[in-house]
């Protein structure tokens, strides 16, 4: 006799520990796509994965399923090795606006998807959105042209790409089962995959800001994004960094923007430039475009001293309908109308900034999203004027909230008041940069 | 501020190992009944409470938001003691057609809430209905006037008695979540608390033919459900006992009835006879018509040698408008027409009688059901003509099968063959009852 699959089998299958075959994770991806698997069957084998997980092989299929659920990029008809990179989300992580000209002007292509904020980090659309005029949505055929033209799109995900994994992350979103490594990884890596890239480059957050707490989990985490990616195909590799405060000094949409474009002009905070300018090293290098650190580096270093990073950037706005002039002139970009400043409530070292808090303070001013549909003020954000391990007097000014509606700076406040500590000692430093997965 | 209760919360704290609260689980079975909560949500918990489980004072307040879905039945306007049996589901356990007839005659009240079979196992309604004429779907009143008049009434539990019960199973069905002891027992208990009895007697499976297949795990179930029994008021006991071959020497459900009312004559099998008198002695100590075991057992016996039992069940045939010409003349309950014999493939003593393969083979026959809404054939079934234990030669008719349809016959045949065993040595006695919980 033959029997057809039935889904509580495949449930019960891995509620007990077995492996699911790669027929079983295509029927399971199969039937979320097209509708036919009643979501609290997959809700019920989603925190079944949760507790179980799933080995190499399944997350592999897993991921594979998932790209097959929609369309797949062809990018070959533009010559030139293309690169992305992709981040697990951060506060203040703005490194996308300046890797994606930096590696374009260095001679890589950039066909960069990215997401938008939700809970307390922020997203790269968000901040690109910003501009005036800017639109991410390009069509597959204008995003090939920015990219052949240009060497470089920043776009969001079109429908039409890994369409199982959207429904797949709302059903996640409201049924406890977001926080489960082969789920993030199979959610990840099948858009990366099916952007059609050759190279990619990861950085996992680890940290009070980021969703991955342990060094251990996001090692883990690490290591599953790049074995998926390598066995689609792509050259791919991940570095893990920390993320217990903010990344620079601004977060907030507008503000980011102006940090990104500081950078670029060859200024902007240290920790900025250092991972922005790795990350963009390590991209050149798996792009093949550098054969040496050294030599990517030194492209790195040239594309910003020489400016052709800020003229590719420039050129990028132009072509998705941004407004060129906000390059030169910040005040073209939205500025909420109020600021209150957050003191040192004595002298001593700053020994905390709680990037988790510090990214919700700036969701509850509006500059951020709970749910996927809530709107964002780009206008509003918080600054740092002064970040960890810095010296600081009592009454110094160390955040800046920029707000426009009172009754959410009131409820901003206690988040941002919390989330700085000022100590006696300087805290011992620690590298941003933590270990790199190949 | 006031936050609203949001399931995923509950969902995530469950999943994480926490204690979810009285509150918390109000609001997952109001959702259930009321629909407000989405399946997908209800899976994921459920999935959740499989792996974490839930401790006694949690699977309480399950039972007990699941009996105040529906309405709860008052029988306390009839003077008398009121106490039922339940069983978790065996093969050939037909013990409730001797035990209502019984008790009822040596003077507790039985209003008796059964259910259908389902997978494997027989269900006491299905039994009944194979009886022309018989009615289980009484209403609450006219249930109330037969227990009233006659001290029983065979009936299906009413849609309106914990209505969360039957949407959550229905869920759990379908989603990999039915072996879980906290749900099982709220399940279980939420409709016999609900049906307003003074004293439940539960016996509880374990083995080849049962859900549990461990002595450990049906131990744990029998505590379970006791301490729920007692946490509500009533006055609950359990037995573990044996079913790893089917109880008596009929499978299906008129043969089953038929050996009902053989051991209500003072004849028929003595593994049913011995349980059956046991499980009553049992309801009479506990409802307090007898004081002493052997009390009990004087009553119960009685019953039976002077008749008094089979009358009784002779009325309650009548009261619920069956045709109690059953009772004397076999010939007037449904029989397949066909018969096919599987005898000894070999001499020496029958060892094995599979009970979940012999439940599965009547199941195939047409005499149970896979899904809720299958029909069931009252005349198909197995008559075992050797039993675990018996010497037998070669050759000898150990399995009768009773049948209607040829393919059936072949589908069922194969699982029958299987489930018997003939081994050289005689298998070692085991105990039918073997361990007693208060």
């Amino acid at each position: 006799m033959c029997f057809p699959m039935r889904a509580v089998d495949i449930i019960q299958k891995k509620r007990d520990g077995g492996t699911l075959t790669r027929e079983e994770i295509q029927f399971f991806v199969g039937g979320v796509t097209s509708g036919t698997l009643p979501d609290y069957q997959a809700a019920a084998l989603l925190m079944a994965v949760f507790f179980r997980g799933m080995d190499p092989a399944e997350t592999a299929q897993l991921t594979d399923a998932m790209i097959h659920s929609g369309v797949t990029l062809d990018l070959s008809d533009i010559p030139g090795s293309k690169v992305d990179k992709h981040s697990t989300g951060g506060v203040g992580d703005k490194t996308s606006l300046v890797i994606a000209p930096v590696v374009a002007a260095s001679g890589a292509l950039v066909p960069m998807m990215s997401g938008r904020g939700l809970g307390h980090t922020g997203g790269t659309l968000d901040k690109l959105e910003s501009i005036p005029g800017f639109r991410t949505n390009l069509s597959i055929q204008e995003m090939k042209a920015a990219v052949a033209d240009l060497g470089c799109a920043l776009v969001g995900q079109t429908t039409d790409i890994a369409p199982a994994d959207r429904t797949l992350y709302a059903l996640r979103d409201v049924t406890g089962t977001i926080e489960c490594i082969p789920l993030i990884s199979a959610s990840i890596m099948s858009k990366k995959i099916a952007e059609g890239v050759d190279a990619l480059v990861l950085d996992v957050k680890v940290g009070r800001g980021a969703f991955m707490k342990s060094e251990g989990d996001a090692r883990k985490l690490a290591q599953t994004l790049v074995g998926i990616g390598r066995a689609g195909g792509v050259n791919t590799q991940a570095v893990i960094t920390a993320q217990d405060w903010p990344l620079g000094r601004a977060v907030g949409n507008a503000n980011e923007v102006i940090e990104c474009l500081e950078v670029m002009k060859g200024r902007g905070p240290a920790d900025l430039i250092e991972l922005s300018l790795d990350l963009s090293a390590r991209m050149l290098m798996a792009a093949g475009v550098a054969r040496t650190r050294a030599d990517a580096e030194a492209l790195c270093r040239k594309a910003i001293d020489s400016g052709s990073a800020l003229e590719k950037f420039r050129r990028i706005i132009e072509r998705q309908g941004g407004d060129p002039r906000v390059v030169d002139d910040y005040e073209r970009l939205p500025r909420a109308p109020e600021q209150h400043v957050i003191r040192a409530p004595s002298s001593g070292f700053v020994a905390q900034l709680d990037a988790g808090l510090i990214g919700r303070a700036a969701v509850v001013l509006g500059g951020g999203r709970d749910k996927v549909d809530d709107a964002v003020d780009p206008g509003v954000g918080i600054i740092m004027k002064a970040t960890v391990g810095d010296s600081v007097q009592q009454g110094d000014a160390i955040l800046e909230l920029h707000y426009r509606q009172r009754h959410r700076l009131d409820a901003a406040l206690p988040l941002a008041t919390s989330a700085l500590q000022v100590a006696l000692a300087a805290p011992p430093p620690r590298p941003l940069i933590l270990e790199e997965i190949f």
